[in-house]
């Protein structure tokens, strides 16, 4: 059945705005992989994955990471961000993350992930996220 | 008054899907840039435009160079895609980004931007498109 | 003993030029990996790996895949190079790098890496290299 | 004559090491530019400019903004850095870059920069490095 979501994943807590309405994303922080469902929402003129949809798939990884990375009172700013698109994404795939924790310094979070559709790569990603845990930390 | 188009600019034909969701865009090709306002949908939890929403935005930006680079008869699939998040963007605010098309080869097109608010820079991006004028080509 | 190099290692062939001037660099196809001992000649003025140093070494990582990739008659030009530098690296450190054949394209080879001294990330890196078998092909 | 250093262009300290092997590299602050001359010690297997070598000169061009800033009291380490090689580089070729300081914060730097040869692009790069100034920094 299309709609079923694998085992292990749950509901990640986006909060409003862009990502509420890109969403549902689906967090399994035991093994580091966000997920989604490819909708006609997130499609582009050809009927495959918008590559700004990836992208803002891609921004949300930390919540691999951190629970609650994204909530107000644990905000991570994002630094840099960057994918490679390796294969088109058609509607329906369910589109899975493996994330790696490169290194969190007292600033900063660096991760990378490789993105499967049935465990074939269709894009890889990496991104800089601000720490705030530092207090008084500014950009 | 906070909706203004400034002279110059047209709406860009962004298609269906996400690009239609996320816009509207615009764009004027004579000094290759592209511009949107930063409203409610494309807000974070901390109520300043979402890395995602800048993210889709910068995936359009090919269209300050094509005219229909995204339309379904001359798409052009992003191979590469990435920002650097320099300050927050509130809401409301009017963003834009100036483009330089690095180069056009037989098989893709480079690009790099600036993107202001207000004439300062909030982020700078890069991407490297496809380019479907040749033919055969597969990714 | 500093210079041993660790079982499973070979020399790779780096051609003549920067590339020589930089090496020796090791790599183990096996697993998919590539080393180098940094010396005095990698350094930068605070006397660890210089930024571009490890640039150099990650724009090798194709060899890790490819066997003669940087020899005249199989040339892998690089298209996009990008590293994230997470941790300072001592003279002497064992660096090396694992490395992921994201995708093979009929164009082009997508790859990424994490690079570590005795385990410790101490960068990521990801390319995108020519595919030089797709006859007639030009950047 | 293929030596010439073109008006308002002077020495870059670059400091011992790599970067001073790789030298001579020029710098022209008041225009926020920098070059340098395509040699043998810069070359790959197929007699042009080595991807490595271009990205060590990307990664000083930091020196076109802060004066000494590769020296030992006013470091800069790079956080990140990226490149698109949009053409081969010939050797003897003369190799300029116009360095755009997109931001400074408290704690980074951020700039990109449009590579040419002769007016015509050869290669983009951005780069993000810590800013020393700020005290008690770690990366």
């Amino acid at each position: 059945m299309q709609d079923a979501i694998p085992d292990g994943f749950a509901l990640a807590a986006l909060g409003k705005g862009f990502s509420e309405r890109f969403g549902p994303v689906y967090v399994d922080r035991a093994t580091r992989r966000m997920a989604f469902r490819v909708a006609e929402r997130h499609s582009n003129p050809v009927d495959t994955c918008h590559g700004g949809a990836l992208a803002t798939f891609a921004d949300s990884l930390i919540l691999a990471i951190r629970a609650g990375a994204s909530e107000g009172d644990a905000h991570n700013p994002t630094i840099s961000l960057s994918l490679d698109y390796v294969a088109p994404i058609p509607l329906g795939a369910w589109v899975e993350a493996e994330v790696t924790l490169v290194k969190a310094t007292r600033t900063m979070f660096f991760i990378q992930s490789l993105i499967t559709v049935d465990g074939e790569p269709v894009a890889r990603t990496n991104a800089i996220y601000r720490n705030p845990n530092k207090t008084g930390a500014s950009q």
